[in-house]
C-alpha cells in the first residue's frame, strides 16, 4: 500500500501467499463455495440459509451466513437504500464472499438481490461452479401475508419507495442452480433440496 | 433487507444464528482473533504476515491474510488514496476482519494503517484481547533503502503526495501487543516472537 493521491490502486504489488485456497480447503476437509439465496422479502431466505448452515456445520463444514444483520450494521453501514447504494451493497457482499471462499469457508448470503445483472456480476467473480444461486420462489401474496416487519403494508401505503415487489421489480433468476418453492415446501424439504444438490455435486465432506 | 429510500438500516431485523462463533472455533479447534500488522511501507508487514500464516496453517489453524492485493482490487476497488478514502479503506477492512473472526478464522491484515485513531477504532470493534496489534518497527532509512517499488524515491521527488513517512505522518502504536524490530531481527526471529506471544496467550491449538 503506497499511496498516490488520486489514482485507484496504482502501486499495488501482488504477493503470493504460500497458503492457498486449496490448502485451506484441505485443512477444513471440504470444498468452499457460495450459496447465494435470492428472493422477495419474506420468502424465507434467511431462515433457509441459517437452517442449511446448521446442517452443514453439523456435518463438519466451515460456514458463515451474511445477512442484513451483520452487513448493514458494519461493512455497509455507510450505505442507504437508494438504488446506487443497494447496488454497492451487493457489490461489496460479492467481493467479501470471494475472500471467504479463498479462506476455504462456505459463504452463504441472504439478500433480496433483486437485479439479475448484479447477481450475474457477482457470479462472474468466481470460477465456474463456485457460485450457487438458490432461488427462494415464494409468491408475492404469501410474502405479503407473512409481512413480519410490516413493510409490505407500509410500501402499499406509499410510505416506502422502491420496495421490491411493490414499487420496484424483482427479477427472478433464469438459471438458478437450486430453486425452492418456499411457499409450498416445508423447511425440512427445502433444506433437503439444497443438501441433495450439494451431495450430488460432491460438495459435502466425505 | 427491506428498503426505505434514504434511511440507513432502518428496517433491519436481527436473526440469531444457531451456529455461533464459539461453535465455529470448536469446529476449527482453536480460538479466532485478529493480528493487525502496522508499519511503514517496506517495514516487512506483508512478508511477516504471510510467514506467520504459513506457520499457523502448518499448526492446523484456519487463517487468512488481507493485504493490498486482495482488498484494493476487490472490496475497495472504488476507493482512491485520498485521506478520506484511506480511512474508509481501513474501516471496511476492520469490519471485514470482524466477520472473519465471527467465522472462527484467524484474520491477519498487512496495511500501513498510519493513524492511531483509525487503528483504535478497529480495536474497539472487538472484545478485549481479540485485536492484537503487531508493530513492524523499521527505521525510515532502512525502509527507504529497501524501496522495492521505487515509491519512496518518487515521494521524495514530490511525485506522490501524502506518502506515509515522507509527506504524511506515521503514528507509531503506543500499546501494540507485539513489537518486532523488523530492521534488526531476522524473519525467523520475528515469526518466533509472534508465535511466542500467541502460545503464551493460549491462542495456539492444543
Amino acid at each position: 500500500m503506497g499511496g498516490g493521491e488520486t489514482d485507484k490502486s496504482p502501486n499495488v504489488v501482488w504477493h503470493k501467499s504460500t497458503v492457498t485456497r486449496e490448502r485451506r480447503e484441505k485443512l477444513h476437509g471440504h470444498k468452499s463455495f457460495v450459496l447465494w439465496f435470492t428472493g422477495l422479502s419474506g420468502s424465507g431466505k434467511s431462515t433457509l440459509a441459517h437452517a442449511v448452515e446448521q446442517a452443514l456445520h453439523d456435518a463438519g463444514v466451515s460456514t458463515f451466513v451474511f445477512d442484513g444483520d451483520n452487513v448493514r450494521h458494519g461493512l455497509c453501514s455507510d450505505l442507504t437504500f437508494s438504488e446506487d447504494d443497494r447496488k454497492e451493497n451487493i457489490r461489496r457482499i460479492g467481493e467479501m464472499t470471494k475472500l471467504f471462499v479463498e479462506a476455504g469457508v462456505v459463504a452463504m448470503t441472504a439478500f433480496i438481490s433483486p437485479f439479475r445483472e448484479e447477481r450475474e456480476r457477482v457470479r462472474s467473480l468466481f470460477p465456474h461452479g463456485d457460485f450457487i444461486e438458490v432461488y427462494c420462489n415464494c409468491s408475492l401474496a404469501v410474502c405479503e401475508t407473512r409481512d413480519v416487519k410490516g413493510l409490505y403494508a407500509k410500501a402499499r401505503a406509499g410510505l416506502i419507495p422502491n420496495y421490491t415487489g411493490i414499487s420496484s421489480p424483482y427479477e427472478a433468476p433464469e438459471r438458478a442452480e437450486i430453486e425452492v418453492a418456499t411457499d409450498s415446501q416445508t423447511l425440512d424439504e427445502s433444506i433437503a433440496l439444497v443438501l441433495g444438490y450439494l451431495a450430488e455435486r460432491g460438495l459435502m465432506p466425505a
